[in-house]
């Protein structure tokens, strides 16, 4: 073993992030590579790799910027994009998967990046790392490309098949705001409830209710609240943080996906059609690349799992080596701002709102 | 009066679209101008235009295709963007929105074209034109860019605040299957519902229940069912009907806009960066040009309300002379077909199969 000592004790000097090298759809190759790309870039930050050791220590070995900045964990077990996270849940311990959320959990990492199956490592992170207290439920939250000033926005819950009630939306309100804050810079995030019309009365009336919820919370949290957004606001500049329910947030981030990739396959068409379009794309080929960086999927595909004692990124399964290094950018920058610790503050702060009048909240908070 | 004798009898050998001429963004110059591009492609379409007489005949009087061509309702009254449907219902009775439909209703024309307030038009065209038999629930249908061989896919509900059930679900898959077959000349139209995985256990109760309703009634109703499909699969060539409840409709509808117009602005910024780019961008006229027109929604804008005895086409609110024709051909389209008896043909030879068994349903029902 190299001469590092891994540990979320912030006097080490490095952040640790704990990465599940299987699981992703381009193996551990692609893992390895991303990391690599992250430790090029940055001289604070050390690895703990999940996986077949043998394997892992091979593919290590050709890059020589990891050369002291890598322990193993031999785990000799995968996760598939199939498996059920239930039967995870019971026969998955030598998972490279499950490995890397433990190594959060035990304190020797200070956050987690995984390109698996989304709902295990969800379900794992769920009960190996525990929702922070007063959390009802975590929720994941991805960064989308928009026409902000920061380039993004915010939108959570994307976690697929529940509903969500209108205290579930209020904690996704400032979960959310705190991951701006701490993720983003932003220091008074905008966040905007997504509906299907900006007017008040529109609407399904749990949404209604976390309409009036959010709004009482936005002082005390240090948010602005405003109000309905609508699925254009999303990619829009009207909120910085944009609030839904998991089935909804997944389908518009998949839409956006799809939509997203449909102009960039008719885009390059367009620029075959003809010797001159060819010699034109050549011209911009600067420019085009730029707007592709702008909006390459790969390099804003970092979920953050919100809610739970311990960072947890989910990068896409078919992230290559750019979207995995992104994941890892997002896992060290929450990590190192102990983001975890602040949001479970911000929740301790706020959650007897609902109940009690806004006025008479603690405002002892620090944030 | 000029010579023409507006008629919904298909022996008089034109078809005749009711156009709402006012309660667009821009006014009615950009409808008139819409229709007078649909008179100059179409020899066999005639008009009847509502508003207030004067304005609109002067704006007519300007475009010399629409001589003998259009006939006027002089009706005082606009229905705001504002006004609640329901207010619509009880005073607006002199609006040129009512009175387009009302042409509808009465016979005198094959469809019926409006920019105006969405919410106000459903509800006016529900109350006024009822609904077919057998439908429980009227739906918004629009046509969407999409990977696919026809250029589009047809995503319903999009029709806002409403959630569906899966009897609900099924009617809409059988409405949307009848659209694809005489709105995009499909026979034999792939459908799929849209859900946060493709897996058969994911996602909510309801939406499986309707998976398997949609499922038995593919052979009847001669679509093929492609199970359940994701947000990316709206703009894509899995299936070229989504069926989906009216909220989720309305936020992926909004979203993937909202993604083209992000990812259009960022386009222009790139083209404009430098000398050379704006060269290129020149250069790559004609291919941008024709991607343009691909994803342009002004072109693909005609929201289709489906369920109702006659044709209700709602263009976009913004909708310029572009928007308004594209919505007029598609009403235009489903006028000539007699879609909306084809529907009801549809739906009430299939509408008795959730309680019965799917193989003892009747055979004989021609579309």
């Amino acid at each position: 073993m190299s001469g590092l000592t891994p540990s979320a004790n912030p006097d080490s000097g490095r952040t640790v992030i704990s990465v599940d090298a299987m699981g992703g759809d381009r193996g551990p190759a692609a893992v390895v590579a991303g990391i690599s790309l992250s430790a090029n870039k940055n001289p604070d930050i050390a690895f703990i790799l999940h996986g077949p050791e043998d394997t892992l220590r091979r593919l290590v070995a050709r890059k020589r910027n990891l050369e002291g900045r890598v322990e193993f964990r031999d785990v000799p077990d995968v996760v598939s994009m199939d498996d059920k996270p239930s039967q995870v849940m019971r026969h998955g311990k030598s998972t490279s998967m499950w490995s890397a959320v433990e190594s959060v959990r035990n304190g020797e990492a200070d956050g987690c990046v995984s390109c698996g199956n989304t709902g295990a490592l969800m379900m794992l992170s769920v009960v190996r790392l525990r929702k922070l207290p007063g959390v009802n439920r975590p929720a994941i939250a991805v960064l989308w490309p928009s026409a902000a000033k920061s380039g993004f926005n915010i939108m959570l819950d994307v976690g697929a098949d529940i509903s969500a009630d209108e205290n579930d939306l209020l904690q996704f309100a400032l979960m959310g705001a705190s991951y701006a804050r701490n993720g983003m810079e932003l220091e008074y995030p905008r966040v905007g409830l997504l509906n299907v019309g900006t007017e008040e009365h529109k609407g399904r009336a749990e949404l209604k209710a976390a309409h009036d919820l959010i709004a009482s919370n936005a002082e005390n949290a240090q948010y602005e609240f405003v109000g309905f957004v609508e699925g254009t606001d999303i990619p829009g500049d009207r909120a910085d943080v944009i609030v839904t329910d998991g089935f909804t947030g997944n389908i518009a981030i998949k839409t956006g996906e799809g939509t997203a990739k449909l102009i960039g396959s008719l885009l390059r068409q367009a620029f075959k059609y003809s010797p001159l379009s060819r010699l034109a794309a050549l011209m911009a080929y600067t420019s085009l690349n730029r707007l592709n960086k702008r909006i390459d999927p790969r390099r804003v595909n970092g979920g953050v799992f919100l809610g739970l004692n311990g960072t947890v990124v989910k990068s896409h399964g078919s992230s290559d080596a750019t979207g995995v290094s992104a994941a890892v950018k997002l896992a060290f920058k929450l990590g190192q701002s102990g983001f975890s610790e602040r949001l479970a503050a911000r929740v301790a702060s706020a959650v007897s709102l609902p109940q009690d009048d806004a006025s008479s909240a603690s405002e002892d908070e620090n944030e």
